[in-house]
């Protein structure tokens, strides 16, 4: 099973590395103020164009190619999204995956997995029903689990991401990312350390961070609402945990309501497509929850768009 | 009523400076070949997160920002896009804007009109209809009339995507590009006139490039099919029919079902919900209408994303 070390920019270098030409360099989108009614500028790093619809497969990929020779096939689990994107993946090198994923995730995040050539264990419950069964599976047929979020390769594999948020946004004053298992704001507070402040946002309804901060340790989280197929992590990860205590953050909270008016307006205004948990980071800044530095840039990552609907 | 003069590079560059900071530079995202199965990569100019969901915001802007001191309002036609646009961007000048759509125009596109602060007259039958009825009341109410497509002020303004293509992919081999009336063609064109070869696709069912090539002027053409609503012109510009003559192209024509089939495939691969007529160049290069330089890089314009629905 994969190390929860906690990983260093290099280490995110080294992963950039790995997994280029394999992942999307995916674009970036400026929306002036008059678009947003913001004083400072947003970008939004458009992640939902990345391969498997989410970002996902950026760890997904680093993990893969990092496995010893010899593995034949991975398992995962996850709300959907690393299930496709490890399913993505392990076609890409030549592997089996067998992927665990609720029986109520997302018609489209179940399609997916088969489409990209992976096999679907529906299992009744929550992420972390998953991740229990995944590992009963990973024991039984000693299969490496590739973890959704809590390993030091799934971390390092998102950090690519913020490498191109300092190419693309040199000047960027805040980075905004959605947080569930933390993965990709740990992987993004690695890479962007000492440049610019992430700042993780999370549901109400999926506190794992926020809960974690109160307590002073990652605590099982109860978990729900309209982004829990993609945010909705039994606990935060370790690796997040303690790239938010070296940084210092707190986690901001945003409502049900604030998600699903910040997907519509990323429809309405730039014809982006997102999934909920994918807009949690605007919705943050959409409702002040989170403020933007006056007359500055703010990059707000758009982490998948593994939909079934339109916006009402 | 705007002139058809046939623009020059210089008068796109014009354009160029006239709307900046007022439309976006929109993102291009690259494509390679295990993602489509062709022999070149695929730049995709993602023109659908323009403004107002379309490419056409650039020349409607260009158009407002082109007229005498004093007008306080604007008329337009089209089949949905162009008049959102032109509600667009006659509300940022402080005009009103009416703007005549066929009554089959798809519901998004209808409702746009009045959210961008545009008052939208239905009227029966296709895009020439509307185009007469809106005629009829410049004349009566004396606004001037935006164009659609066979302006010089359009066909500037939308020739200002070229100009990013030229800056964001500056070794592209070809771009290719649906054409209806063909002012995003004959803007393209201009653009990048002594660059690239600017390739215009037209589905099966709106031929009147095709026509006019073959009759050896614009002449009358009837439409229908998927993407008549974007692509529905009922002749080629005049602008349009120059600049194809001027190039020497000729105009590559796509079935029905490829389109959709395109439009499937933008939006599984890359979560991007593309309108029809958005997804005809693809369509073209998918079923290899359109040949691509091995090893090359092909521009695809993605031009509009009004839609109503997700693809089956």
């Amino acid at each position: 099973m994969a190390s929860t070390r906690v990983p260093s920019l290099a280490d995110v270098e080294a992963a950039a590395g790995r997994v280029a030409g394999g992942v999307r360099r995916t674009p970036v989108l400026a929306l002036n103020r008059a678009d947003t009614g913001l004083a400072a500028e947003i970008v939004l790093k458009l992640e939902l164009t990345q391969h498997s619809g989410s970002f996902k497969a950026r760890g997904a990929l680093n993990s893969v190619l990092s496995l010893s020779p010899g593995v034949t096939g991975v398992c995962a689990a996850s709300g959907g999204n690393h299930a496709g994107a490890v399913s993505w993946a392990a076609a890409r090198a030549g592997l089996t995956a067998d992927v665990f994923v609720p029986s109520n995730a997302t018609p489209a995040k179940i399609a997916r997995i088969a489409e990209y050539g992976g096999r679907a264990h529906l299992v009744d419950g929550f992420v972390k029903d998953a991740l229990e069964a995944c590992l009963s599976f990973a024991a039984e047929h000693e299969l490496p689990l590739i973890h959704p979020y809590d390993s030091f390769e799934t971390v390092c594999g998102a950090g690519t991401a913020g490498l191109e948020i300092a190419e693309q946004v040199p000047g960027a004053d805040l980075v905004v990312v959605a947080c569930g298992g933390g993965g990709l704001f740990a992987g993004l507070t690695t890479a962007l350390t000492d440049q610019v402040v992430v700042q993780p946002v999370e549901p109400e309804l999926c506190p794992a961070l926020s809960r974690a901060l109160q307590a002073g340790e990652p605590v099982p989280t109860t978990v729900g609402g309209v982004a829990a197929d993609s945010l909705g992590a039994p606990r935060i990860g370790e690796i997040a945990f303690a790239a938010a205590q070296r940084s210092g953050v707190t986690s901001i909270l945003v409502s049900e309501q604030s998600i699903a008016d910040a997907r519509r307006f990323l429809w309405a205004t730039a014809r982006v497509l997102a999934e909920p948990g994918a807009c949690v980071a605007l919705a943050s800044l959409l409702t002040g929850a989170v403020g933007v530095p006056p007359g500055g840039t703010v990059v707000v990552l758009v982490s998948g768009g593994n939909n079934d609907s339109l916006p009402d």
